[in-house]
C-alpha cells in the first residue's frame, strides 16, 4: 500500500474515533491536539511493520492510533513541564485552556490509548500491552533525563545517546515492533523491526539537532540556532564542550554563561567553533553510523526484498529531510 | 481470610514491588507516595471479591494493587492541580519534588498500573482492562466536574451526587467488578458487586461531607467546618442552598461572599443554617438509601450468606466510622 494512503486511514480512523464527549473540557483537547497535524510517523511504521506479512492493514490501524494518541499525550504533558506556548504554531493545551486541564485530559489520553490497544486480538494482547508499558515507562524515564541534564554540566555523549533512545527512539522501535506482534511475526523480526525503529529514531534526533545549526532558516520552520541559543545540550555543544581547548574552550565557555548578548552574534560565534572542530562532520557520521545499524537490521527481517520498500523510502526521507 | 490478614498481604506485595529505579527522581516518588500509608480499601475489596468465589487470594493481589497505585496516580495529579501541600500529614510530591517530576512520576505509576493487570490469566485480561479504562476515564472525568463546580453556583444535588459517583464510587465498584471477574464470577454476580461498590462509595462520601460539619473534631483529624470555610459545594451546602429562604438565605448568602470572617464564627452560623433546615438529617437520610441500595446489591450476589461476612463488616465500618 502506497505511504500516502497508509496515512489516510490513520487519519480516517483518528478523526472519526470517539474519544468522549462530556464533560467538554477532558475530551474537547484531546481532539484539538490530534487535529493540529504532524506527520503520523509513528502509526505509519506500525501499519507498514504489519504489511511486511499481511495484506490487509485493517487490523493495525487502531492499535498504530493508540501510538499516535500516546505520542500526543506525551506532547500536551512536556510542554507543561517546558512551559512551551506553542505547538505547531497553535497554543499548546496548558495555554489554550490551562495547566490542570492539560494534566487531566493528558491522563485520559493515556488511557484512551490502552482502550485502542484493546483492539488487537486475544491471543497478541498481553505482549503488545507489557511492551508498550516498557516503551511508555522508558518515554516518562528519557524525559525526566532530559530534565535532569538541564542541570548538569557534565553529560556524556554516551549520556546523551541513551537519553534520546528512550525520549524519541524506543516509541518508534515499539511501532514497528507492535505491528509485527500483531502480524504474527517471529521472534528475530520482532527484534530486527524494533532495533530498526530505534536506530532511525537516534538517526533522527541526531538529524534535529544538526539542522537546528545548519538547517536552510526558511525549510527548518523553527528559528535556526535555537539550541545554540538556549545552550540546550545537544551532541553537537556535548562534542565541542569535550573537544574545545585554549581559546576555543574560553569563548565557548564564555558563550553559554553570558546572559546578555545579540542572538544572532552567539549563534554565529558558536557556529564558528562547531566548524572549527569539525562538530558537524562528527555528528553527521554518528548519523550515518545509527542509519547503517538500522539498514543493518532492516536487511535481516526474513521478507521479500521488495515488501520492504516503504520502510526504506521512510529512511531516506527522514535522514534527507531538510526540516 | 481475616480482612487485616488480605491487608497484610496487599502491603507486603506493595512494599516487594518493582516500580523501577532510575532516573530516581521519577520512581523515588512511586515508593514515597504508597510508603504514605492509606487504609488500602480498594485493593482489599477486590481481594474480598474475589475470595466469594475462591479459596486462595493470591491470583488478586496484583490486581489489586494496580488499583491502589491507580488510586495513588490519582492523588498525586489532583494534588497538583488541588495545590496541596499536604498529603496524609507528609509534604505531597510536587512539594517535596516540584511540580515536573509530579506529573512525570503520576504517568509512569498509571502505566505501572497497567503493568500490575497484565497479571491477570489470559481469558479475563482483555475484560479487566476494558472496565478498568472505563473506571480511570470516569475518574478524571469526576475530577474535571469536581473543578468544573467550583466555579458554578448552580450545582444540583444530582449533579453533585453524579461527581462524587465518577470522582469516587466507580472505582470502588471497578475494586470488587475487577475481583469477581478474575475469580470467573457470572455476570449478574459481577453487575451486583460493581454496584454495591459504588452505592458504598456514594454513602462514603456523603458521611465524608456529614463528619466534615458533625465530626469530633479529635477523632476527625482534619479541621471540622473546613468545607464551611472554603464554600465547598458538598451535599450539605447544596442543599441548604436550596432549602433556605428569607434570613437564613441572606445570612448563608452572606458568609458565601464574606472575605474576610472568623473562621470558628463562620462555622457556627453555618452550621446553625444547616440545624435550623433540617440538612444533617437529610443527607444522613441519603446516606442511608444508598447504603441501603449497596447491601440490597449485596444480598442477589449468588454465594452463600456466610461468605458476604467481610464485605457486610466492610460496608458497617464505613459508615460508623468516624474519622
Amino acid at each position: 500500500m502506497q505511504l500516502n494512503h497508509i496515512i489516510t486511514a490513520i487519519e480516517k480512523e483518528l478523526s472519526s474515533y470517539d474519544f468522549g464527549q462530556n464533560p467538554s473540557e477532558l475530551y474537547d483537547p484531546i481532539r484539538y491536539i490530534l487535529a493540529l497535524g504532524g506527520k503520523r510517523l509513528r502509526p505509519a511504521l506500525c501499519c507498514m511493520a504489519y504489511e511486511l506479512y499481511q495484506q490487509d492493514i485493517t487490523p493495525s490501524i487502531k492499535p498504530a492510533i493508540a501510538i499516535e494518541v500516546f505520542h500526543n499525550f506525551t506532547l500536551v504533558h512536556d510542554d507543561i513541564m517546558d512551559e512551551a506556548p506553542l505547538r505547531r504554531g497553535n497554543p499548546t493545551v496548558h495555554t489554550k485552556w490551562n495547566q490542570n486541564i492539560a494534566i487531566l485530559s493528558g491522563d485520559v489520553m493515556l488511557v484512551k490509548a490502552y482502550d485502542l490497544l484493546l483492539s488487537v486480538e486475544q491471543q497478541y494482547l498481553a505482549e503488545v500491552i507489557q511492551l508498550f508499558n516498557i516503551c511508555a515507562a522508558e518515554v516518562c524515564e528519557g524525559q525526566q533525563y532530559d530534565m535532569n541534564f538541564e542541570e548538569r554540566e557534565d553529560v556524556s555523549r554516551e549520556e546523551y545517546i541513551e537519553m534520546i533512545r528512550l525520549k524519541t527512539a524506543v516509541l518508534l522501535g515499539y511501532s514497528l515492533e507492535s505491528g509485527a506482534v500483531i502480524a504474527g511475526a517471529s521472534d528475530a523480526d520482532k527484534m530486527h523491526l524494533k532495533q530498526f525503529g530505534q536506530k532511525i529514531g537516534i538517526a533522527f534526533q541526531l538529524q534535529d539537532d544538526i539542522l537546528d545549526v545548519y538547517g536552510d532558516q526558511e525549510k527548518f520552520g523553527k528559528q535556526v540556532g535555537g539550541d545554540i541559543i538556549s545552550n540546550k545540550k545537544t551532541l553537537l555543544l556535548i562534542s565541542a564542550l569535550e573537544k574545545a581547548e585554549g581559546k576555543d574552550k574560553t569563548a565557548l565557555n564564555e558563550w553559554i554563561s553570558a546572559t546578555e548578548f545579540v542572538p544572532e552574534e552567539k549563534v554565529a560565534a558558536v557556529t564558528a567553533i562547531y566548524n572549527q572542530l569539525g562538530i558537524r562532520t562528527e555528528a553527521e557520521s554518528l548519523m550515518q553510523q545509527y542509519l547503517e545499524e538500522a539498514m543493518n537490521h532492516l536487511n535481516q527481517v526474513d521478507v521479500q526484498d521488495d515488501k520492504k520498500e516503504n520502510l526504506k523510502a521512510f529512511a531516506q526521507y527522514l535522514i534527507a529531510r531538510d526540516n
